[in-house]
């Protein structure tokens, strides 16, 4: 069996970006390809021998070392796996055995002073590069001494000192300081020889005064809080660079996982927000902690945090009532974007650091949708875009320059492994790409950190479904093929029947892993969900529009097969060179807020601009989510180009 | 004997102003001319009734009741004392035979109806009404109720509603809200039938959310820290009323009477510093929950404090380090003004209240100042006026429309009785007048709330000195004149010399009152440290100018005779009709910046006009301070117009 397309696979670290490659290109090229960019000098021509990176796994699957290589880098190190990124090509004319399930793996570490450059995120294939203009800005002061000819006090001589020295002072602004320091400035003043360390907040603010110069020293992190999972960044705010990432489960999932069971086990009893809000506070103060151990820094030189998340943990997380939000007309709180002391919300990074939360769009549209559109810049589109947020919430955003258009679906679960009899997150021993051999329903797959199989996650289920459409198991509406279910892949039990993706022998949970009727009708659910949410979306817009590119966004989005995501019908049909898969979208916004204050002024007046629909409540929504329950859709004419559909039967 | 001048006292309660009067007038001009002006509507003129008031004591020194006030009072209220001020005129004709110590006293009662004027403060005679602008604005909203159509957030349905309805709202002003309050939005809004009163900080800033229609509740306290004295005045902040003032002792002087005193205890150990802060910040409840029990109204309906004090209770006050203060160069910490939360400082008024506090000129030169340069206006006078604020510590400003200067000497704690024998502060049972028949040495006195003597205030001992002076018991240079000692008058005991003001059996402590020659010498010192200072200041400006006004600021500068004060040389020699009496300016100042926001601005911006003179490191100090020893001073030629002193002998 021949994989046509991606087949080799290959995982960058410590950036934890997953790629499948199916062309004979350098690592250089598909590291710029995929906008990482990479320090070298000779500009990729294998003559500055900079661009050095660690390969750790699969070099049997590379070309080299080369000559160039040989001269540049030390026998030792070549012996370590050492390579230069613009040498190391992929042997893509290898075409492995698969007997057993296996796509061909590459791991490459890529040291952190490779990584030098301007963050740049990955969207419709253009750099998005961000301008650093945090509202964090340290400044070195050498403080005039009193003296009885002028005896100012200290807050009014380091004010003196400080006004000059500050980038786009306007001459009415005045300089405050946060009242919990003021009593501490004497003593740092005169057993530093008057010589500190100011930090400054947005132009006016001086939150900390240090002991001597420690201008080097200057951090923020981005947090996205997702519903299951929550992701912290730590980022350098002199220079733009990701010092370390961390995540971990968000803790909330022991109360509930989603968001519903979790506003219900709120509304049960006061004392119960406490108990969440404990929980991701905790969980943020743990990340915390291990972003300064990654990076050997203090916690309290991290001095701002931005946070994206869904509009219920964006409640949570701040010890807002989310109540509301669960009962129709869905009404947080509050929606503008919010400033608050690190310290009233225990985080524990710089006692005054500023905690910087996103605007949310709706109830359901949270600050996760704004980091989505603030990082994908979908605002300065010219196609139509559709950009689908899939976390265990899905967002929809439709739009382009012209205007954009949000709404949300429940639909995400499912494809976190929720409600499928052997699903799972995207985590080791995951089964997370599936091919069916049309002939004989052979199937191969992979599995994260090739870990034997426990489960299946959401890509795995993307891959499985869209392969038994193709190799008629299933039928259009669903069903499985009565024509097939005595073979031995099927098992029927309880009326039920099951698909099996991996015999009993080959995984690690004692039984089999397969893929049942109800798990098709979950897919079904989930899918029609995001495609009848884009048709109501849709015909909002002005005019009868059609989608012209799709960003697909978040963890999922991301290592999803996008042709599958399409094939199964969640997805307009349109070019799969036209479909971009744009990472964590959400968090790049996070860290796009901390790295340029700008675009919080953009966040806010975004706010305004984007047309929130209330996508259940729509008349059509019923009609339009029935027909999307077939694959890809009751009518066929709107996915042209699935050639495949021909032969698959309706019912 | 008969005393020609202010022959009958009137105290004005509850405003506790005291007055000496020796003209026939009625109480409604006397009210008038002390700038108090009260509710009127015939003018004056016995016809409308509206001018009712309550005499309490001294009907007998009165003329009436009139036939206006029988036709316009009823008859059972007239039993019960009540008068019309503009028909109750004084009976200046008595002379009361003053064989006991006995000034004749008159108590008026102000129904708080009467006092509905913007609030107005006596100066140079014209009136300073300071119009109403405070920081706090009570908004009464009726917000929308969200739906499926207009699913708003509740702060963004608050900020629609109440954007419109902000006097002096500017359009890119943005409306922000206290992060504490925001949880509690949802159940006030969706309890009261999303009715609700907003309480509005500085045009912008939302710091509480009411249930129901509040806005006739809305309080601010302004408070004076004195070193010895605090005084709270509670503030109606819809119409400039005064509805309560409570005073209490500094509970800091347990910790020592004087700030040097206090400045070496905390520099004796750091938690010293927090005793200090707890034992005013405690004071400040005290007075808070009395102002709101005699005003019946509850502290968080109270939204705004203002505070001035010297710059040492400024910093104990709001727990800043002011050691530096004490030690040359004397540096606070910090000059400029401050907007700090309540609940930070542990002020039981509405727990997002704001306290602010006026800003400092130097380190011995406190807000306490910039209230009385805000009262006075000293900076919008004419002439040239200097203005003495005579308190624990004194403070000096001389200056007019031109400029400002100003200096500070430790003087004043031998007016508020400190190291006098029979020194005390002016509390009932204190002699405050004292006159002395120069052919027979008898001497005529008066005490507060005319308790039996226990010992003699501020402004006895500055009568006390100048009258014996005009008597010659003492000599110009301070010493007691040999030829009268020997009368039964004086006692000699261990070499000092007393000159007895009431004997034994009149008093209350068993044993006489006198002024010794110790106590002579610390009345030189302090008026010398005034006068002198008065002249180092002068020696500044830019030409030889002459004093052409005084103000005396201060419940003592209040109480005293201002012509004995001019006659033991305290102040300079100029006309008695130009020296004027400002009450506690400082107070006074605090209330202003209480009812109208802009004159903290005032107060920010002439702290870089105000020249601060170290005045104890001036190379002339010594000399003038010497000169300025003697009564009324070296050279007589300064005090031209005191001709008794011709007789008066100088050694």
């Amino acid at each position: 069996m021949e994989i046509k397309e991606k087949s080799i696979l290959i995982d960058f670290e410590p950036i934890s970006r997953r790629l499948y490659v199916s062309k004979e290109s350098s690592i250089y090229e598909l590291l710029n390809e995929i906008n990482i960019p990479i320090r070298s000098v000779c500009g990729g021509l294998g003559k500055c021998g900079k661009c050095k990176i660690l390969v750790q796994k699969g070099h049997e699957y590379l070309i080299g070392p080369t000559s160039n290589e040989q001269n540049l880098i030390n026998e030792t190190e070549i012996e370590n796996g050492w390579r230069l990124a613009c040498e190391t090509k992929i042997k893509i004319s290898i075409k492995p055995q698969l007997t057993k399930a296996q796509t061909p793996q590459i791991r490459i570490f890529l040291p952190s002073q490779l990584l030098l450059e301007d963050f740049k995120i990955l969207t419709s294939g253009i750099s998005k590069s961000i301008k650093l203009q945090p509202t964090i800005e340290k400044i070195f002061l050498n403080v005039k001494k009193p003296s009885l000819e002028e005896p100012n006090a200290d807050f009014e001589r380091i004010e003196k000192e400080i006004i000059p020295k500050i980038k786009n002072f306007k001459k009415n602004n005045k300089i405050s300081i946060d009242f919990n320091i003021l009593n501490d400035i004497p003593n740092i003043l005169r057993k530093n020889h008057h010589k500190i360390t100011s930090v400054l907040w947005n132009n006016s603010n001086i939150i900390a005064c240090e002991p001597g110069n420690t201008i080097e020293s200057n951090f923020g992190i981005a947090f996205d809080i997702g519903t299951t999972t929550i992701v912290g960044y730590l980022l350098n705010l002199n220079n733009s660079k990701i010092y370390a990432v961390d995540s971990k489960l968000n803790s909330q999932t022991a109360y509930g996982e989603d968001l519903i069971t979790r506003l219900t086990y709120i509304k049960e009893n006061k004392e119960n927000l406490n108990k969440l809000n404990s929980a991701v506070i905790n969980d943020l103060n743990e990340i915390i902690s291990n972003l300064c151990r990654k990076a050997n820094i203090k916690p309290s030189h991290v001095y701002e945090a931005t946070v994206v998340g869904n509009s219920v943990m964006h409640h949570i997380f701040l010890g807002l009532d989310p109540v509301n939000i669960g009962l129709s007309p869905f009404i947080p709180v509050i929606q503008k974007d919010l400033n608050v002391k690190a310290e009233k919300l225990r985080l524990k990074i710089s006692k005054n650091g500023n905690v910087y939360t996103a605007p949310i769009i709706a109830g359901f549209v949270g600050a996760d949708t704004i980091g989505v559109i603030l990082s994908s810049q979908i605002y300065n589109e010219r196609p139509l875009t559709l950009t689908i947020d899939i976390g265990t919430n899905g967002e929809i955003i439709i739009g382009n320059r012209n205007g954009l258009f949000v709404g949300s679906c429940a639909a995400g679960s499912a494809l976190e492994g929720a409600h499928i009899d052997d699903g799972m997150r995207a985590a080791a021993g995951a089964i997370d790409t599936i091919k069916i051999d049309t002939q004989n329903l052979d199937v191969s797959y992979t599995t994260i950190k090739n870990k034997k199989p426990m489960g299946i996650c959401g890509s795995g289920l993307v891959d499985g479904i869209a392969e038994m459409l193709k190799s008629k198991i299933i039928t259009r509406s669903g069903n499985f093929n009565r024509e097939l279910i005595d073979q031995e892949r099927f098992i029927k039990k309880d009326k039920e029947i099951k698909f099996i993706i991996v015999g009993k022998e080959e995984t690690s949970i004692g039984k089999e892993i397969s893929i049942s009727q109800s798990d098709v009708r979950q897919i079904q659910m989930a899918k029609a969900a995001f495609y009848s949410g884009m048709r109501i979306i849709l015909s909002h817009l002005r005019k009868s529009l059609n989608i012209e590119q799709i960003f697909l966004a978040g963890a999922f989005g991301n290592y999803i097969n996008a042709h599958n995501a399409k094939f199964i019908g969640m997805i307009p049909d349109i070019h799969d060179n036209k479909i971009f898969q744009i990472g964590n979208a959400a968090g790049i916004g996070a860290q796009h807020c901390l790295l340029n204050k700008n675009l919080r002024n953009k966040a806010q007046s975004l706010l305004s601009k984007i047309k929130y629909v209330e996508i259940a409540v729509e008349k059509n929504f019923q009609k339009e989510y029935v027909e999307a329950m077939y694959f890809p859709h009751l009518n066929l004419d709107f996915f042209p180009n699935l050639l495949e559909y021909r032969d698959i039967p309706k019912r």
